[in-house]
């Protein structure tokens, strides 16, 4: 609660329009919906520019369907990653306009259509082997509104795959890379564009890989200047702030 | 080098303007100038964004004045971080126009007043002992261009130190979260914000905080959506990647 | 053996009262009862203010189901944790009173309704995948005999959750904070409240998360004073220490 | 600020004893005064029970002055822990209260005698070279009011050194256990007593002990019930929470 | 192969009762069978004291069989750790005098009874969960032809169970003492006894364990001198050491 | 693509063999063909001397299928490794040619017999449970052509069963030592023989082997000099450095 | 105390020749010194075969003085460790049979000539930087009364100069290998001879060496049956344990 | 020994031109000299194709030179790693050939121009920091009689700068990539070349560099098939290895 509002409850007080007790509770607000296991933020779009998301793992379907249906109740869009088969059996059968993105192991319920933002964003991955990952930050950013050009298998060991679309890599507001093994993606595109990249390591590889840590390593230790990193596997997280960047990039171009 | 570039030169050489050893020059272009111990990317700028950096450790002071030198006679600004006290003095002695930031440890040289940016760029630092990593950050966005807020000591165990600077956070473009110890400040600045935030975890702290590894997996692992993590102390990246992310946002808007 | 007891036993035995044999024995007494696979301790109760508690994992249902008996023969409480549905079946059949708790895989036998102690233990966790490490906790302090309040799924992302709950959390004796991801919660809530804190670090999330290490990592380097931690998803260990705060605090008020 | 702070301020704002401006200011009380390099928290004893602790490492001499005074402005009692030896020679110089714990690495300033709570706080060391950790943990439970009994040298590796004290461990409320190499000996007292116990590993070790890692996963691991663990090399941490916890023993015999 | 042996065979040749090739061959001699897929060193008991050991994980039923014959062809005694049920079929089935150990995960095969070493070898297990690896060491000993002793359930936090067996122990000519969780039973019985120690880490425990990495250093890092220390779980290592140390202590006691 | 490359591509277009558009094309020609989750390289045998391998980890038994038809377009050989049963059968029965090595885990496609180059690859194995990674350098040897010598069961522990090879070792062009455990087996040899050694770690072993972390360190910190290191149980990687080794030793005895 | 030790102090006490209060005493004896810092435990010797050995590290030079002063008020036999350079001119000076073992870092003080006890103990080292480590185990052992042979610079990359020593070490009661880099040492030395071997990982070396991991991983999984292993460094471990190896096999030697 | 070498002995022995004393001596013949700290391998040349090679660190100048001169008695070039400004005093004042090579922290010395092997090895360095690494590589593949070229500066954040020497790197016999940070360089050369590549990761980088780890597993696991990989900072070994390859590949030439 910013000053603003806690000024006009103030002034609908003092002008009687609101009781004690109200005002009083209006200044604790509840702007949460307890399910008894989840507490639903039903305001979070307001306050962070998305609806709460549902991270699958770790929740019974039934769980995720409740929340699913509380979101729904307050906002026009609901995204459900890390999502198994039975739980995408309940949404699908509930939410007519549910649609499951198989690869990203991710439903999503759309209302209806949403407007796209101007400026793309470029989803690199380095392997085959990465594109569950990249799918992931792939679904989450067009649910958010963003349009989204998939470039995949132009890892470094054969970098002439990478430099023949750079001018599709070059002309995104935001690059998301996704690599495993040794990480090298982000860096050798960070000397060629001068966009913000976010880095994905994934957990694709094996040996002295440690479950991602090498391309985590990697990835944090890059030589090139402006490069981010998320989780190791964390395509919602890159797909999100890739989102929340491009959102920043347009929103001054709104009259 | 670009499809367009090479259509020009191709088109250049058969209109006779250049020679063929001058276009076959101009498709293998050398944009480096050679010191021997390095390669000084000379037209990084015009790539990325930003002159070439010199990061100041592991490199000798005549080499810093060297590399210094060469960019300065591309470019109008130079950026040296991590830079030792020898090295200082030799680049205040050299260049009329440099400015040592101690709490940053870094200098700068500008030929002139740069414009600055439309849309601020908030720097937060967990406590008192994460102000050199903070300030590096703030210096980076600084050098590139962009307004700084820094807002500092505003660590989670005392949350209310956090909150009362809300309105200021919430104005910002980018947020660059600075903090050591447990790392917990940027999840919960995530929660209440929608702007993109950028994790800096710092070596600060003693014990099972292993140089900066507790902070870090910390913000690796936020639950805050949206945040994106730097290696351990990484000011300047930290920095760097908000520049590019204001740079992107003011892109839209220049007429 | 304290030096009261061996004044005692040392007189008894000049009195005549008591055999060289048997005070030798005595002042080596035998407080332990012999399986072959455990040595059961029948005076842990009198010794620690609990009887001994049967960590499920890695034993066998039969060896589960002598060790319950034996400790039973001599308590009016028992607390089986990590306990496989083998295990249950046996301990829900042989023993009327026993109640199976299924979120927190606890087996609780109580021979009567016990007293309960002055003073709420509040429960919090973070999320709703750490519920069982929670209930773990909430069960363990029960069976302990301590009134316990559950707060679930206020996790620092969504800050405010937590904060419209603070009322209830400042109300506690003491607070056991469940969280995993960046295990954020403890520092936050130590900087609100003056009453101890016991930290749990879950293993839940992914990829950097190592098991629970992020988290476990966060919580020892707590920048809110007076938090202590337990090992990663050690609910059991929590409630246990909880109840022994709690029955120090009540110890005071017993005329 | 809770529901019943909230009520009345607004209950004077209605009855005109405070103004808009001033009600709206108290709803966003400012309870911190902002020394540019730190923000410090006035009102953090009323809040948690002690004032804010300044952790001397990574602070210049004079930043520790500062917030001293500002500390001592609004409080009786001021604790520094990790001080150098210029900054305890400044603080001597200035205030004549101050008291410099050379082993302790601390200084304290009190401005008058304070009432000391009723029951033992024991500090256990394993050997000659955890002293400091646990002079630091015995420091910080006096300042803050407890009774402090120090039984030093009592590793595990010669068991009978630490029963013949057991008396007195046993009469404690609180036992603070500080150990380095195997980090053994919360374990072994645990199954001795039925107190809280608050365990501190030390980086004391060398080869495989890896700054105190060692200590640090035995007491996390330990088989004994009721361990709770802090940072390695905390012993304020570990102070500080076996004060909250005989703070909590004493709330309810105060009439 | 030694100075003598060398001699020998010179002398042997120069005396003509072998010829050069014989003499040539011998000096280079082959004490391996090469089945392939393994080389059994048919002459390991003549110089290390007890025949190759197969350590089953890892190989087909049918090359733990092959391997078994092979050693029996030259030895009167074979033994497999890490077995699985399909290999000890196989075993059973074609040698009558195989015993299947099915705690310790291994089988023997004895040609004949063996005459006991003098001194026994004590095996200590600190909880139930730890007994698979301490039969293990304990079969490793008896069929080395050393008498063994057990007692189990004997750990730290009830420490009086370890007290009472302790004439038992300062027995022993050779202790071994298996733990998981923290590992303190070796520093503990260390200080109380003056023979060897061969402490064995199990992975027993969860959480911050890491798989017996805590017991591991724990017991790396015991205060008790005399400690050594074998590989987590490897009860075979600490069997086999044992007898090697009780098989020096008789060596003079053969007339 | 090389200078000499260039300029021919600027004289046929200037001789008005090939038009400007071609030309273009040419200089940034596409040796790449995409199938959307792949792209291969087709020209990689021209550009690395093999072409491009499939690591059939992590690709649908479909995805390999439609990879190998389209490398072997262009290729004559074609390489899978770590491949599953479903596209073993699927390859077996679309390529006649297609030989399974299972123990390998590899399927090599030969569209006829290739010479082979002189000078013996040897393929070191210390154990029994090291001979899937040992297969697999040597099935990649060989495909690659050369001739490859199989010594098995060679550990450090039974030194004289590798003695007793030393002339086949010291006959080799290159060694590639394969072990696991200690991974002591490279060292050794590397102080007998002046060839060039690859070492290859494997995750055999138990507790504190850490998935062949052991064998890994060890094999870097060899103190034998040219010893050579790739990933734990990468026996590609190792089979595809000795043959590159081997084609540079081959190259000067063309005449 | 023993059962023996309790009848007998029962016995006296109901003959009259030790007081109740006496015998109470005698039953919780003291055998502790308390110098306020250290905890002098002045029958070590009579329970563990050795006085208690002083750890210099971390000590002031004026403890160290201290604990030896009180040791050899009831010993005949000190042994200092990790001494620096202050108190081994502390100690010098205050007594006179004290000597300084410079690479060793240790300082020894024995009151006369010890017997020395049957059998060599051979200590190996791997590389001249070992020697540190070697030297403090063998004058350990020495100071326990044993006959020590030294036999360094036998790494495993140059094996030969092992095997010329084999005689010698074979004749060993037992042997301390101490190795650096990847400790290979032992293992080798495992598959040669038949007695106890003890394993020392030393910190040299440098890079993924990670201060003796590397070194001790290759130990702890050593293929070579009998090796068990101490902490990095720890020369006075492996000496001590060494010692108590030997002293088993003489104990059955007196008559 | 070979069994050439053996017969050999053997027919000389018979033929009487050796006695018995002298062939039991040359069959266990005494290749080392034995300094007491160090026992020099004086055919180690003969052996593995280079004499020993001093590794500096951790040894005392004086030690070093010692060494130095029994290596010169019977060998024509000797090489002094990680070497001390005493120890280079010591050297050059000794051996007027010696030169110190101070980038690369190495001492030379030899008796003579020495023929140098065809084909180029190149060094890469990815960093101006990285030079004292590639520096170690190109002063030992110099010693060991090859021609060498350097290319620095290539890292691959400013990937043109590689690329423009792309035909030098293409006409070597074999490339050391050396590179801290992320590590990224060996695994795109290896795309683009034909020839072997040793990887060699530096320790240079901060915060989650871990001393070269992330560059040490990023190399490890690179996609870039036939890198192979020696320890963090290990210039020495990749120049060894090197070396050894370009031998193997002139071994075919000579007549």
């Amino acid at each position: 609660m910013n000053p603003e509002q806690t000024r006009r409850i103030l002034e609908q007080y003092k002008a009687g329009t609101v009781s004690l007790d109200e005002a009083s509770k209006l200044l604790l607000a509840d702007e949460v919906v307890d399910l008894g296991f989840a507490a639903v933020d039903t305001q979070r779009a307001a306050r962070t520019g998305f609806p709460e998301v549902i991270f699958g793992s770790g929740k019974s379907p039934d769980q995720i369907l409740k929340i699913a249906r509380e979101i729904l109740a307050h906002n026009s869009r609901v995204l459900v990653t890390r999502v198994g088969p039975e739980a995408v059996t309940l949404l699908l059968k509930e939410f007519p306009a549910a649609v499951h993105h198989e690869q990203a192991r991710c439903v999503t319920i759309e209302s209806g259509p949403l407007p796209k933002r101007a400026g793309e964003i470029v989803i690199l991955a380095a392997g085959t082997s990465d594109l569950p990952v990249a799918e992931e930050a792939a679904v989450t950013a067009e649910v958010m509104g963003n349009m989204v050009t998939r470039i995949y298998d132009v890892g470094v060991a054969g970098i002439h795959r990478l430099f023949r679309r750079l001018p599709a890599i070059r002309a995104a507001h935001v690059v998301v890379a996704v690599a495993g093994m040794e990480g090298a993606l982000p860096s050798v595109v960070a000397g060629l564009i001068s966009r913000p990249i976010i880095a994905v390591p994934t957990s694709i590889g094996y040996g002295a890989n440690f479950g991602g840590l090498a391309a985590l390593l990697a990835m944090l230790n890059s030589c090139g200047s402006g490069v981010t990193v998320v989780n190791i596997d964390n395509g919602f997280g890159a797909g999100f702030a890739a989102s929340q960047i491009n959102a920043l990039a347009n929103s001054g171009r709104i009259p």
